[in-house]
């Protein structure tokens, strides 16, 4: 228990300097290295988990670590049944590279390989996930818990595509769920690519075309022709992206 | 000019009287409105559109407006040349539902039916999307353009799944981009289902899935067995969805 409560307040300390770590990267251009064609690693990333294992190391030298930048340089460690801490810098690289604002440092402690010790921290939105078995769950402070929802027709579902890293079209797939906000984020250059149908109706685009155009993106029918904002069709990137999407738009529709 | 200019202004202010009403409504319990089985409105969505028109009808008396709630409740209106402001109050009426934090208000003007003006206001990021025919694109009144990505192997992009209303498993899908985060999400009820599988590693769920136990949720496999933090598979959801989600899910592997 004296584990848990010293760890705990180590660690919520530590997720504050990576807050500051990582809003003040967040808005900068980033040098990202390449690993293959989707697979993408900022300094951030690396510096995160060199800054939390140092100081794991310190205050446990005799816990195990894994984290992911670590296992990708020099392959897999076995989890056993020691207290591990498993730390991920920067789940979300991918938001991180496009300003896609749903990033977060992700730690937990296994001890007997069961997860035990959770904290998850998304530095845009300033909120902090926690958790310790046996004593509840917590956002910024506040007891949370799950929804009541009983019927599937009634759920909100999360899930994602392209993870797998295979030979897939685009790099990945977003669905935020407000399509003026998906506008918004091609003309600031957070999404390179956005189409919708069967919308509601013009209020959903009104807004948001005219910003698209006035940073330098197109909007245009998934067909390629003009947009007809009677339509509830809609497709948008910027110049250079417009015939290859309209392509693999016409093949999927 | 005079009447972009003047129009920008109040809209200006507009949005920031919204802010205070959409940011207090945002974490409160919401009475919500039932039409069909995956349609929402919430009290705060009539607001905002009753708030927007009272004002853009003082002034300027002879354009038209076309706002979401008003064409649910009175029919469409016709699309005209005439100078027309196309309102909706609240896009992303899930997420406002379910606490997700991609909500926004959504302005155009049309003239000619060319869309000439575009405000898009999220209250929860308090970021300000603005644009003008011709005189440019802003965030919070920085000048943006979209991505200079010209592959689509590279690119971003975002869509929309459950739009059409029709006999869809569940409401709606959400694709963030960040499986610790979708954990989270389902740990403070702001999604009820969550699936993935093929992601990166333990870093990605260890320190979730303590977060959603300790909020009184399960974490299992898809297949409905006990989850293995080293299978790079994972479920999760309030303990009443659970089966029907199981059933789903195998229908689908």
């Amino acid at each position: 228990m004296i584990l848990f409560q010293s760890s705990w307040k180590l660690l919520l300390r530590q997720q504050r300097k990576l807050e500051r770590l990582s809003v003040k990267d967040f808005y900068q251009t980033k040098h990202v290295e390449h690993k293959g064609q989707v697979d993408l690693v900022t300094e951030t990333d690396k510096a995160c988990e060199a800054l939390i294992f140092n100081h794991l190391k310190q205050q446990y030298p005799s816990h195990k670590l894994i984290g992911e930048e670590t296992t990708a340089a020099c392959g897999a460690t076995e989890l056993t049944d020691e207290p591990t801490w498993i730390v991920d810098p920067l789940d979300g690289t991918t938001n991180f590279v496009h300003g896609f604002p749903f990033v977060c440092i992700s730690i937990g402690l296994t001890i007997g390989k069961v997860p035990t010790v959770g904290v998850v921290y998304n530095p845009i939105m300033d909120e902090l996930f926690t958790g310790v078995h046996g004593k509840g769950a917590f956002l910024n402070g506040k007891p949370i818990k799950v929804s009541s929802q009983s019927e599937l027709v009634k759920s909100l579902l999360a899930t994602e595509a392209g993870t797998k890293r295979d030979k897939s079209t685009v790099r990945s797939l977003r669905m935020s769920g407000s399509c003026a906000l998906n506008l918004c984020g091609i003309a600031c250059g957070r999404i390179d690519l956005f189409y919708e149908t069967g919308y509601g109706g013009p209020w959903d685009v009104a807004g948001g075309t005219v910003i698209v155009k006035e940073a330098g993106g197109l909007v245009y029918d998934p067909s390629g022709k003009d947009f007809d904002i009677t339509s509830q069709r809609v497709a948008a990137s910027n110049p250079l992206l417009k015939d290859a999407f309209v392509e693999v738009l016409q093949q999927t529709e």
